[in-house]
Order: structure tokens, then sequence, then C-alpha cells
């Protein structure tokens, strides 16, 4: 995305003890700061750098200090069932409360062969993915689906109402990485966006549209109108019913459901982050999360020989004209991890200044970055 | 989609009595013949005349009679645990199985909260929406998928190798009609082309491509080259992935993983229905069905309060100039099934002409439609 004479590359160690600290000097207790870091760095070295260290400060530590969201996690199991449990997050540290309901999840799939947790009242738990592969890691399949601050308009309409909703998958294989498909229901997420913002470009055409239903380009304003409420999100799919845009739609309403309604939480405008006056507020964000023992089913590397044999045939299937290379779902982040796992984490001129004002705002002197002339 | 004058409407007691009877008159059993009768009328009847009876004929009557299905359905559970099974279907009719096995997914869900029913040599089961309307009807979300003859192809490729995969979900709501999502992962899907056919109008660009990768829109060829593989559906999202048509193309794949992985069943180019000599086989579909018990996480109506809340600020939600309505899954459906109920069921030139074949042949004598003069 960004040429590569416009970033430093930065040691996933050095970043993830940093944000471990800085998470810790903000009020999160160590032990959970280090979860918090673990998944803003997993995100990095996969690639998707719309949710890695990028939106540490934007994200958590900003939220942290408006008080949007509480430090400390409060993990409060309101109802239990045998394979069902019902989670409020009190606004608690949302990468914490997804971590423990997916191992909760995973914990009955074990014993019952499924095992789903709905959380209610929870934060941006940063990248979905991150759940699901600790189900593959387990030989189980992962899915987990979060509602989100409105931008997405509904099929014929302009208005700014669904979260981007990610429906996410992450799938055992045989191969060195699993099936994982962490994607926003919309054409696109606020997440790139910001990245084509840091570098400095406009959108593609297909991505947002205006209050009169045509589409805009302008990357920074409309990181602005998004949350005023003056632009939406298209849904995957496309605009109107041609192609098939009300799948996109109903998807991201699926994805609003079950993050909303089997917790008895918050949705739609009312996870905006601020009230009718305009006054900050916690975001009360709702996730579920499934997970399937394959052992339930059939021995798991008869499972894995499956699903890995499918991706092999997908990938080794007749190109495009022009086309280098057919991928499945998570290759492409698996690739980046190799070539990252020397290099580092890409950090640019923006992201530079955000940690030298978090590092300094929080007295971490200790930490002195290869950026730093 | 038709033209009034070119149709007849048909009383759907009769249209169902009289594919009950021709169900019954090719061997499948007298209940099973109303189950696979009842599967196709239920689509007539909420609009969905790419499943119903205009495919009695194709789809099940004539595969029947080339024994690529057999009438009667072993229903065998081959593996079992407290909330999961595996179905061998033998390949029997499909929509006794999946109707058996969303039966299955819902006892076990009511009994833990969750319940999952994997099916293998399945054939072709209907419309999606039946089975997770099923669990609606007893107060539980369900999802659905199977695969389905090869079709789609891969993001940067334009060979056909994943089926219409269709991800479907059932949700109750306070409302006259459930929330449901039945559709495709592909921009559009066979049965909607076959109503393009029976309307002799072209499809609309965007939904096809040949093997140089350009868009066709030629109705009968397409048909017959998605059968050859010439021919290709586009994954939903588009070509490329500029507007993310490789979201489309991995829910494709999650849904050929979970029709067959866990299943230990076919995929992919197994599904084509013929073998390497062009012999006709069975298809060998394999499904899944989820069964989610709401009750075990909240009481229902406050559930269905709460979905039916997330419907009505979406349809309420400011329209597109020009746009005057906003919908939600399943409301066109219900809508349509109110204009019915009185009418019955639009019956083309070219269904009378089936419908009477299959009546000669079957000797069912005592059947006289309205559109014979």
């Amino acid at each position: 995305m960004l040429p590569d004479d416009k970033i430093t590359w930065v040691d996933f160690d050095l970043l993830e003890r940093f944000m471990t600290d800085a998470f810790a000097a903000v009020g999160v207790p160590r032990e959970e700061a280090a979860v918090c870091a673990d998944v803003l760095i997993q995100s990095d070295k996969r690639g998707i750098d719309s949710h890695g260290v990028g939106r540490f400060k934007s994200i958590y530590y900003d939220r942290l200090r408006a008080g949007q969201q509480s430090p400390t996690t409060d993990f409060d199991v309101v109802k239990e069932g045998p394979t069902t449990a019902v989670v409020d997050g009190h606004d608690g540290m949302g990468m914490v409360i997804a971590r423990r309901s997916m191992q909760m999840a995973m914990d009955k799939a074990r014993q019952f062969g499924l095992g789903m947790v709905v959380v209610r009242n929870s934060t941006h738990y940063g990248f979905c993915g991150y759940y699901t592969l600790m189900a593959c890691n387990h030989g189980m399949i992962g899915i987990t689906g979060t509602n989100a601050r409105p931008s997405i308009a509904p099929t014929f309409g302009v208005e700014n109402m669904l979260g981007t909703n990610p429906l996410v998958f992450g799938i055992p294989t045989d191969e060195e990485f699993p099936f994982c498909l962490d994607c926003a229901t919309s054409v696109s997420q606020r997440g790139k966006i910001e990245v084509y913002e840091r570098a400095g470009k406009d959108l593609p055409v297909g991505w947002v549209i205006d209050q009169s239903g045509s589409y805009r380009t302008d990357t920074p304003q409309i990181l602005k109108d998004l949350v005023k409420g003056t632009a939406a999100l298209v849904p995957l799919g496309g605009l109107g019913e041609d192609t098939a845009g009300y799948k996109g739609y109903g998807y991201a309403t699926v994805v609003e459901i079950l993050s909303a309604a089997l917790q008895d939480g918050a949705f739609l405008k009312g996870l905006l982050g601020f009230d009718e006056h305009g006054k900050k507020q916690p975001y009360r964000l709702g996730h579920f999360f499934l997970a399937i023992d394959v052992e339930a089913f059939l021995p798991l590397a008869r499972f894995k020989k499956i699903s890995g044999d499918i991706c092999r045939a997908l990938r080794a299937s007749r190109k495009a004209p022009g086309a280098e290379r057919i991928y499945t779902a998570g290759e492409k982040e698996h690739l980046t991890w190799l070539d990252r796992k020397e290099r580092g984490a890409p950090v640019n001129d923006e992201l530079q200044k955000q940690l030298i004002t978090v590092r300094n705002e929080c007295g971490l002197t200790q930490y002195r970055f290869p950026f730093e002339g």
C-alpha cells in the first residue's frame, strides 16, 4: 500500500513490548495489556495494517483516556447453559472480553461438540480473525462477528445504519495456514479507508456514497462524514439489486441481530459512541463467538485433508487471462507473515508521530524507536 | 418477471396434490412425496419461482427417472453426539433428508442450546429458506447451506469450481414474518437464470463470465455452457478485488467446506452429476444445518422484539432519492405470499407443457389443469 521510502520497518517484539507498556500505563492490568497488544501485533504480522498498531492510539488509547471504555475488564457471565453463554463486558477491553468468550465457546465445544458465547457492552475487539484462529489452533472451526458504529446504508437507502459487521470464519486445513475469511459485509471498511488516508490516496469508486446516493472518493472528508452520518458505506454486492447488494445488506443485518438480540444489547444508532448532545459515551458493542469441534463429526486429520484439498483445487483452477495467481482466504496473510517475519511492521510518518506522542504522554522514556534520528 | 398475459394462475392446492401424486408415481413413498411437494409449493408461495414447481420436472422428476437419485430415502445417521450428527442420505430425496436433518438439529438445540447436523450423499433440497423457517417457527435461529454443481469461478479465475453455495439465515422476529436471508454466494444463480430463460430475456451484465473473463448475457446458451463448464458465475462482490468479489468467493468456499469436510463428502468437481465419460451419476451433495435455541440465551419475546426493532429501524431509514421503499430480508417474500394467497402460482407456457407431459407420463388422468382449453 505505501511506498517503501515512506516507512520504517520496526521489530514486532519492540512494538509489542511498547504497546503492552502503554496499555498498562493507562490502567490495563499487565496480563490483559499483553493480550491487547498481542491482538494488535498479530494483525500487523498478517498484513492487516488496518487493525494493528496503526489503530492503537485512535481506537484504544484515546478512548481509554476519554473514558469511553474501562481499562479493567469485568467479565460477567449473566446466563450460561451447557453450550451457550451470555456475557456482559461492562465496557471493558474488547480484546480481553473476546478472547475469554471464544475460549469459553471452545471449552463448551470440546465437551458437547458446539459452543456459542454472545457478548454485550463490549468495545472494539481488534481483527476478528484472531478469535477464529484460536479455534483453528485447537482443531475447531471458529465463527465470529461483531456490530460496530453505524456506517453501511441499506439497499435503496443512504443513511448509515449498520456497522461494517464482519462475518468471519476460520477453518483448519492440512496446509501451513488455516482457511480464514476475515471480512466486513460492506464492500470496504473504515480501517481500509484509514490506510488510504495514511497513504494520501483517493478511494476507489464503489465503496462510499453520499446522501444523494452518489459515489464519493475524497478519503479524508469521507472519514469525517462517516462519523457525522453524511456519508455511508456500500454493502457487499454494490448499490441497488442488480448486482445483489441486498445480499451484503442482508449479511450485515444478520451480524447486527446476532450481535445484539441474543445478548439483549445495543444496536444500530445505539452504537454511535456519543449521546444526543454529542457527548462521548461507551460504544456498547456486541459480539458472538461460535466454536465447532471437528472431532465431534470425524477425525480431524481427515477433515483437514478435505478442506486443504478444496483450497488447493481452487488455487489450481484455470486463471483469467492476465491473472497471476488465485488465492484462498488467509493465504495472502500467511504470505505477508513470511515476508514480515524478518522485516517487522511498516510504520509511516503519521504512525511514527502517534507512537512518539503516546510514549511521551505515558512517560515510557525507556523506549527509543528506530525512526527517531 | 413475466407479463401477466403469458401466465395462468393455478391454485396452490391443486399443484401440491398433483406434485405429491407425481412424486409418488415415480416411486417416492406417499408421506415423503408430500414433503417434497410441500417444499416446492412453499417456494412458489413466497415468490421464489426459481425453486418451485418450475423445477419439478428438470431437477427432480427427470433425475429420478434417469436414476441419478433414489425415490426412497435411507436416512442413515453414521455418527452422533449430544449436539452433532453426520447423516448419509444415500442419494435419496434431498428435501426429505434435509427436513429430517433440520428437525434433528432443532431437537438437539432444544435440549442443549445448539444443534448441528451435516449430510453427505444428498440431492437437491429445494429452497434453503424452508429449513431455516422451520427453525423460526419453533423460536430458533436456523442456518443452512449446501454445495451444488460447480458454477462459480474463484476471484482471478474463470473456471466453474464452486456451487452457488447459499449461506442462509432464518431469524425469528415479532413481525408477521421472520427475517430470512436466503441467497446464493454468487451475484446470481441458475434458478434465476432459468426464470430469465422462461421470460425470453437477456441477463444483466455482471452475472456470468466466459473463459476469457468477459461478461456474457445470452441466457439460453449460458445455461448450457454453465453445465459444460465454458461459462461461470461471478461471486458476490463482482470480478477481481476492487469491489471485494473475494468476499463472495470466500463465503462460497466456506459453504463448500462446511458442506463436504465435516461429513467426509464429495466436493467441487465431484458434484458434476456425470462421470468422466459423461455418464449421469448421483450429485452427492452435502448440506449443513445449524439450530440455535433462542431461549438458551434470553426469553424469546425479548429477542423477537429486538430483531423486529432492528428490521423496522432499517426500513424506516433515509431512502435514496427516487427509491420507494427499503426492505428487510424475507419481507418481499411475505408480500408475495399476501398477493398470491388468493391468486395461486403463476404458470407460463413452458411450465404448462411440462406439467401436461408429467401428467400424461404418470397416467395421472384425474388431473385437468385450468390452462387446458
